[in-house]
C-alpha cells in the first residue's frame, strides 16, 4: 500500500473559490453551493486519476496551503474560511473514503494566540474525522512575526494536539512578501526555519509525544544535516536524532533523483513518509526523464540500495506512528 | 593550489569590537588602534593555521557577516563602520598577499537605495585591490523589506560590479527576527530566497556579464535542484543553465559528504567553488569522522568519481572566471 502524506485540494471547485473572493470583499459570502458531482469532477479529472496513473493507493487530503491566507482579514475570518475548506475536505474523504484521508486548515490569525484554533481542530478531528492539521508558523504570509515554534506561544494548541493525537504538518500560506516565492522560496524556507527551531527548543522535553511533519523533504535540512548536527553539537544539545527524531519527520516531495537519495541516505527511514503534494507546486514533464517532476515515487523506486523493508516503511510502514488516527481509521473502514 | 572563496574575519582583534560598541552606543568611537602584532597572532592561531592543517592556499577574506549588522544604525553609521572593517581587511592582506585576498563589506542600510554602497565599493576596488564584495538581499535582518535582487533598485549598484569586475557573494548579516536563527536558518534562507529571485527576473538578460555566488552551497537549491528545474519550466523560463548558470555560482560550505556529493552530482562542475568559512558557523569535530565538520576539503577529496580536473577547477579553476581580479592580482604578486 502507498500512502501519499501530502496532498492539497489545488483542484477545487471554482463555487469555493467565489465564496472566497465574496468573503474577502466584505461581502455577505452566503451559503457555499457545491454538489457531488462537481467534487467527483475535480477529482476523477485530478488527483484519483494521478493515484491510478502513479499506483498509489491514498492521499492525506488538505484545503490548498497557498489559499488558507491566514494574513488575509481577521480570526474571524480566517474561522469562517477555514471551516468551509475542512467541510469541503470532509466531503471528500466521505465520497472517497479508501482514497483520501482528512488533513484540517487551522483559522490562525496574524498576532492572535493559537488558542483560537482549538475549538475547529476538535471538530474536525472529534466530530469529522480528521488525521492530522497543518500549521502555520508564519501566519503573517511572509513577514514572519509569529514567535518560534518552540515558544510558549504555541503550547495551548500542543497540549490540544496532544490531547487528540494528531500530528501537525508544518505548512505556510502564500507569500505577500515580494522578497519570497511562495513555492521556490517560502515554503522551502519556513521548513528549514521550523527545523532550527525545533533545535533551539525544549518543545520535545516538554511534549514528548508532539510529532511535526515537515513538508517539502524538510526544506534544506537534509542537505545541511552536518550543519545542523554540527550547530546543536555546539549549542551543547543532544544529537538530533535524540533530540528530535521521535518528533519529527520529513516528507518526500523533493522533485528529483538525487535529492531522494540524499534525504535517504542522512535521514533515517523511519523519519520519512512518502509524499508527492499532487495536485501541488510543479506541475510539469522533466524533459531529462519525461515524467513529472512530482513523480516522487519513481525516485523511491529508483534509489539504489533502499531495501524492500524500507520502501515498505516510507510508503506506508511509518505512517501509523505520525498518524494514530489515520491506523484506526483504517481498521474502521475496512470492517465496516 | 587550493582557494577558498569564503572566509570571514570572525577572530578579528577585540578593539575593532571595542570601537563598534562606542559607535553603536552613540559615543564618538575615536580612532581604531590594533597594531599588525595583533594581527598576525588572530591569524596565526586561526586562519593561517588551519590553513596550514588542511593544506588550503589562499582564502578571500571578508569582515565577519553576522556583524555587518546593516540593520543597526543608518547609513551613515554603516558607512564609517564599512570602512574601518574593509581598512582592517585590507591590512590582514597587505601582511599576508599570498594568503589572503580581500572582499569587502558595503555600507549597506534599510531603505536606502544602494547606490550609497557605490563610493566604497570602488575605494576598496580600485584603491585597495579587493577582488569582490559581499551583497546583503535583507539589510533589515530578518524582516525582508528589500525588493528583490531581480529589482531595479539594485541595478546601479550592479552596473557598477560589472564595471569593475567584481562578482557579488550574497551574504545577509545578523538575523534580529526571532523566526530565525542567523547560522541556522537566515543564512541558509537567503541563499535558497536569491537563487528563486534569480529565477524571476531578467536581471543576466539586463547583465550578462554580472555574477554572484551562493554560499552555503546555494542554501536549499542544489537538494531541490528538480524542483527549481520545474518552477522555471511552468514559468516558461529558458533551462536553468542556460537562464542562470552563466552566472551564478555556488560555493562547497556544506558540512558532510552525502551534500557534497549531491552539490556536485547536480550543478555543474564549472559553477562549483570551493568554500569552508572558517572560521565560521560550525566550530565542532564531527564524532562521526573524526574530523571539524567544516573541513569542507575532506568531502571533496572523498566524492568518489570526481576527475582530478574537475577537483582542479573546484579548488582554482574556476575562481578566475568569476573574480577576474583575482587573476590579475596573482600575477601582480608572483611577478612582484
Amino acid at each position: 500500500m502507498i500512502i501519499d502524506c501530502h496532498g492539497h485540494y489545488t483542484t477545487a471547485p471554482a463555487p469555493l473559490w467565489e465564496w472566497r473572493k465574496r468573503q474577502v470583499a466584505g461581502q455577505d459570502p452566503g451559503p457555499l453551493r457545491i454538489s457531488d458531482d462537481e467534487i467527483r469532477e475535480t477529482l476523477e479529472k485530478n488527483q484519483l486519476r494521478i493515484q491510478r496513473e502513479r499506483g498509489t493507493d491514498l492521499t492525506f487530503f488538505s484545503p490548498r496551503a497557498g489559499s488558507m491566507e491566514h494574513h488575509v482579514g481577521d480570526a474571524r475570518v480566517s474561522e469562517a474560511w477555514s471551516r468551509q475548506c475542512n467541510d469541503l475536505i470532509h466531503r471528500v474523504c466521505s465520497l472517497y473514503p479508501s482514497k483520501f484521508a482528512p488533513v484540517c486548515q487551522l483559522p490562525q490569525s496574524p498576532g492572535v494566540p493559537p488558542e483560537n484554533c482549538i475549538p475547529e481542530l476538535e471538530r474536525c478531528v472529534t466530530e469529522l474525522g480528521f488525521i492530522g492539521c497543518n500549521l502555520n508558523p508564519d501566519p503573517s504570509g511572509g513577514w514572519w512575526q509569529a514567535p518560534p515554534l518552540g515558544d510558549r506561544f504555541w503550547y495551548p494548541l500542543y497540549e490540544k494536539l496532544v490531547e487528540l493525537e494528531v500530528p501537525a504538518m508544518v505548512h505556510v500560506s502564500s507569500s505577500c512578501n515580494p522578497a519570497f516565492h511562495f513555492t521556490g522560496a517560502h515554503y522551502i524556507n519556513a521548513d528549514t526555519t521550523a527545523f532550527m527551531q525545533f533545535i533551539q527548543s525544549d518543545l520535545f522535553r516538554h511534549f514528548p509525544t508532539l510529532k511535526f511533519v515537515i513538508p517539502h523533504g524538510g526544506g534544506a535540512v537534509p542537505y545541511h544535516w552536518g550543519r545542523y548536527r554540527g550547530l546543536a553539537q555546539d549549542m551543547g544539545k543532544p544529537p538530533l536524532k535524540e533530540l528530535l527524531l521521535q518528533n519529527v519527520f520529513f516528507d518526500t516531495c523533493v522533485y528529483h533523483l538525487p535529492g531522494i537519495e540524499l534525504l535517504l541516505k542522512v535521514i533515517p527511514v523511519e523519519n520519512i513518509l512518502f509524499a508527492s503534494e499532487i495536485v501541488g507546486a510543479v506541475r510539469g514533464v522533466d524533459p531529462d526523464t519525461g515524467h513529472y517532476y512530482d513523480d516522487t515515487r519513481r525516485y523511491i523506486d529508483a534509489v539504489p540500495g533502499l531495501s524492500a523493508a524500507g520502501r515498505e516503511r516510507i510508503y506506508s510502514g511509518n505512517v501509523g506512528r505520525v498518524y494514530p488516527r489515520f491506523a484506526r481509521r483504517s481498521r474502521a473502514i475496512s470492517s465496516s
